[in-house]
C-alpha cells in the first residue's frame, strides 16, 4: 500500500494512461449500479422524499477517498427512478441504450468542447456531418440548413424564438429601443410546452407576448382557431413574429396541423417554429412519419433524442431550414475563432450555440444511428407506439378507468374513475393521491397532468411509454396496480 | 450466432441487465480510445481540418452495426485535441479526472433528469446537498443561498443578468412595456467574457446595454474607472442594473477588485454578478483563495468545475446569495411540479433552471469532492499555478519571447518577438501563423488571443495550464518548440 493515501486518485481519464486508469473505476461503477439496483428492487425507491434525502446525506457524510465512487454510485442507483423498469412510465424520460451510454463515456474521457476546432477537431467535423443527416431526416435541404446540438427542447425553442425576434424586429431588440406601437406576439397552442412562455420572458418580450390558441380534446390546435387568433392579433395592431406549432404535445402526443401553420405563418410574415422535441421521433418510423408531414416547411425545428431516441440526456437538436437566417449568435471571440484562422480553414461552431463550452453530445447520437440505423430505431418507436395502443385498449376494457383520448404517439392519458356519479374535485384528489401512493410504496412512477381549462375534474394520469422492451403484460399489470390502489384511495 | 443481425444492439443501460450489457461495450470503448490515441501520437492530429473531416466522413460511411462503436470511438480519439497531453495548453479545457469520468458513466446509465423528483429521487437530494457545500465554499450562508448546475459560465452569466434585469426593472421586462426614459445598462470590464454581451442581447437589452470599463495591463478593472463609468451612466439618465466583476479573466486570470465592485454596486442599487467561472478554482487552494476575497458579497456567482475542477463538460454552477431573489423562473408545470405534490413533500428543482430536462452533472462533482477533498483539489490548483509561474520565468529567460504580464492563476500570455525593431502587424502575422503551424503539424495546441485596444501588435500567444501532472520540463519543451517554429516563420 502506498504511503500517500490519495495516490492514484487524481489519475486523468485522457492521455496514454487514461484507459488503464479508467478500467478498474468503471468496473467499480458497474458493480455499484448492480448493488444499488438490487437494494432498490423496483422502479424507484420506496419511502418519502425525506428518507431518500437522508440516505444521500448519509452516503455523502460517510464517503471519502477511494471508497467515494462506489458508495455514491450505489446510493445514486438505489435512489433512482429507473426508466428501464416497465413500471417507470411517467415522463419523456427514456431508458438510454447501452451503446449510447458507452459512446458517451468516450466523450467524457476525451472531453472535446465544441466551441473551437482546436478543442475538438474530429468532434467538430462529426457534429457538422450528423446535423446534415438530421436536417435531411426532417426534410430540409442539408446544403442550405444549419443547426446545433442543444441541452433539449427548452433551449431549442428559445433559439427558434430568438431568431424569430431578431429577424422579425429587424434587429431592434433593446428594451428601450422599440418604436412605439410595435407589440411583438408569439402564437402557440394552449397545449404548447411551457418553455414557450419561458423563452418569451427570457427574451424580454414578456410572457404576455404569448397568445394561445384553443385546442381540441386531443390537445391539437384548431386550424380555424389559429387563423382567428392571427387575424385578431394583427387587427389589434400587434405583430405576430412567430407561430409555434407543436409536433407531439407532452401529454397526448398531439400534432398541430403543420401545413396550416406554415400557410398562415407565411401569410402573416411570422417565423414558423415546430417543436418536435417529442414527436420528432416519429420521423424514424415509416409508419408514423406521415403524421409530421409539413415539418419541412418550418423555419426552425426542435428535436430531442433523449426522448424518442434513447440517448442519455442531453441530446437536443436545433435546426433551421435556411442557414442565412441563423445570425443572432455570430460573434468573433479572438481566443476562439479569429478571422484569419477561419480564412485558413479552421471551422468554428461558436456562432451556432447559446453556450461556449459544449459537450460533444452529437457523438452518442451518431454512434446510435450507425449501430441501429434509422430502421432499427424506427422499430423501437413502433414498439412503444404499439405498447401505447395496447395500453389504451386495456384502459378502455377496465370499467374503473377512463381513457381520455386515443394515443397518437406513445402516451396514454386516463384517470381512475369507477362507475357512477362523481364530484370532479374529489376525483382529482383521488388520482393525485393514488399516484403519490404508487411513488411512496416504490411500486410505480405514473405520470400526472391537468387538462387545459378551468375548474375541477382536470387531473389525469398518464403513461409515457418509452421502453421498447416492456411487454403488454407488464403494462397491464401496472394498470391493474393503478386500479387496486385507486380502490383503496376512493373516498367513502 | 443469432439470426437477427441487430440482436442485442438495442440493449438498455439500465434495469437488471444494464451493467451486464455495458461491460463489453465499455471494454470496446477503452480499447478504441487506446488505439485512437496511439494513431494520433501527440496532442492533436496532424493535418489540415479538411483531412480530419475526411477521416470522420470515412468512419461515418464505413461504420455500421456492432462495429460502429469501436470505429467511431477510434476516430474520435484519433482526431481529439487531448488536454491530458502537456502540449495541449490553449484553452480553459481541462483534462478530466478518471474518477469524475467514471462517475459520469453512472449518470449516463441511470439517466436521472433534474426537472422533477420522480425522474431523479436521489439525484435531486444530491444536487441540493452539493449546492449547499459550494455556497459555503464561496462564503455564502448555505441556509439562505440557492443555486443550480448549469452548462457553464455562459449560462450562469445569463442567469445572473436575467435576475438583475427582473429585479431591478421591477418585473417590467417586455420590449414594448418599458416606461420612456428607462435605459437599463450593464457595467463590465473590457476584458469580461463575451457572454456578457451575448446575455444582454438575448435578454432583449441589446449589446449596446453593456458599458465597458477600461482595464490595466493585467486586464483588471480599475476601481476608479468603474466608479467613473457608473457615475457617467447614472448622470446620463441610464439605469445601471448590474455590475459584472470578473474573477479570473479568460486570458490573464486577472481578478477585478471585488470589494470595490460590491461597494459601488450597492451605492448605485445595481446587482453584483461575479463571473468566477475560471477563478473560482482558487477557492480550493489555501494559497490562492485570498485573491477572491469579497466574492461573498456578490448577489450571484458563476463557477465552472470543468475548468479548474477537472470535470468533463459540463460542470457549471450558478449561485445566488439570497434565495428570495431567485424568482424569475418560478413556474408551475402541472406535469412536473403540481402544488399538492410539493405540499406532500416532493421537492422540485424546475424553478431553478433555464432548462427542463437536465443531466445530473452534480454527481461527478460530488464524487470528485469526496474522493480528493478540497485539500486534494487545492493541490492540483497549486500545481497548475506553479507550472504557470515556472512557464513565465522560462518566457522571461528566453530572448525571443516576450512576457505580457505575471501569471495570476494558471495562464501565461506572451508572444514570439525576437530582439530588434518590429512592425506590430508583421508580429501579429508571425504569431498567428506559428500557432497554426503547431496545430497543422500536430505538435502543440497553444492559445492565441488579442489584447483590448485598437490597431496592430495586439496578437498574443497563451498557455492555459490545467494539467496538474505536466512537468516544468514538458512546458519548457513546448516553449522551445514555439521559438523554433517562430524562427522559421519570421518574415525575412
Amino acid at each position: 500500500m502506498p504511503d500517500d493515501p490519495s495516490a492514484g486518485l487524481d489519475a486523468l481519464a485522457g492521455g496514454a494512461g487514461g484507459p488503464g486508469a479508467l478500467g478498474p473505476l468503471l468496473a467499480t461503477v458497474l458493480d455499484a449500479l448492480d448493488a444499488g439496483a438490487a437494494r432498490r428492487g423496483g422502479p424507484l425507491p420506496a419511502g418519502h422524499p425525506g428518507r431518500i434525502a437522508a440516505l444521500v446525506a448519509d452516503a455523502l457524510a460517510g464517503a471519502g477517498g477511494a471508497e467515494a465512487l462506489a458508495r455514491l454510485t450505489e446510493v445514486l442507483a438505489r435512489g433512482a427512478a429507473d426508466p428501464a423498469d416497465p413500471a417507470c412510465a411517467a415522463h419523456l424520460h427514456c431508458p438510454p441504450l447501452a451503446v449510447a451510454v458507452a459512446a458517451d463515456l468516450a466523450v467524457s474521457a476525451l472531453n472535446p468542447s465544441q466551441d473551437s476546432w482546436d478543442q475538438a477537431p474530429a468532434a467538430t467535423a462529426l457534429e457538422t456531418a450528423l446535423l446534415a443527416e438530421l436536417a435531411a431526416l426532417v426534410g430540409f435541404d442539408p446544403a442550405h440548413a444549419a443547426g446545433v446540438l442543444t441541452s433539449g427542447g427548452t433551449e431549442s425553442n428559445l433559439m427558434g424564438l430568438m431568431l424569430a425576434r431578431d429577424q422579425k424586429l429587424d434587429g431592434i431588440v433593446e428594451l428601450d429601443g422599440l418604436p412605439a406601437g410595435v407589440r411583438p406576439r408569439i402564437i402557440a397552442s394552449e397545449a404548447a410546452h411551457f418553455s414557450v412562455q419561458r423563452a418569451a420572458a427570457l427574451l424580454g418580450l414578456g410572457e404576455r407576448a404569448v397568445v394561445t390558441v384553443p385546442v381540441d380534446r386531443e390537445l391539437r390546435m384548431h386550424p380555424a382557431a389559429l387563423e382567428r387568433v392571427l387575424a385578431e392579433t394583427s387587427w389589434a395592431g400587434n405583430t405576430p413574429i412567430a407561430v409555434v406549432a407543436t409536433a407531439g404535445t407532452t401529454d397526448t402526443g398531439a400534432i398541430d396541423p403543420l401545413h396550416t401553420a406554415a400557410d398562415l405563418a407565411a401569410r402573416y410574415g411570422a417565423w414558423l417554429h415546430v417543436d418536435a422535441a417529442y414527436g420528432g421521433g416519429a420521423l424514424l418510423s415509416d409508419r408514423l412519419a406521415p403524421l409530421l408531414d409539413g415539418i419541412a416547411r418550418a423555419d426552425s425545428v426542435s428535436l430531442d433524442w433523449h426522448k424518442l431516441g434513447w440517448q442519455p440526456a442531453a441530446a437536443g437538436i436545433f435546426l433551421v431550414r435556411r442557414a442565412e437566417t441563423y445570425v443572432s449568435l455570430a460573434r468573433r471571440a479572438e481566443y476562439l475563432n479569429p478571422a484569419d484562422d477561419e480564412q485558413a480553414g479552421y471551422p468554428s461552431l461558436l456562432g451556432l450555440s447559446l453556450r461556449t463550452t459544449r459537450r460533444a453530445d452529437a457523438f452518442k447520437i451518431a454512434v446510435t444511428l450507425r449501430t441501429l440505423g434509422r430502421a432499427g430505431l424506427g422499430r423501437l418507436v413502433d414498439a412503444c407506439h404499439l405498447l401505447a395502443r395496447g395500453a389504451a385498449e386495456a384502459v378502455r376494457a377496465e370499467p374503473e378507468l377512463e381513457l381520455h383520448a386515443e394515443p397518437v404517439l406513445t402516451t396514454v392519458v386516463f384517470r381512475y374513475r369507477p362507475p357512477g356519479e362523481h364530484d370532479g374535485a374529489a376525483l382529482d384528489v383521488v388520482n393525485a393521491e393514488l399516484r403519490r401512493t404508487l411513488l411512496r410504496t416504490g411500486r410505480a412512477v405514473v405520470g400526472r397532468t391537468e387538462l387545459p381549462g378551468e375548474g375541477p375534474g382536470r387531473v389525469r394520469l398518464k403513461l409515457t411509454l418509452l421502453n421498447p422492451h416492456a411487454s403488454a403484460a407488464e403494462i397491464g399489470a401496472l394498470l391493474h396496480e393503478v386500479v387496486r390502489i385507486g380502490r383503496e384511495t376512493r373516498p367513502a
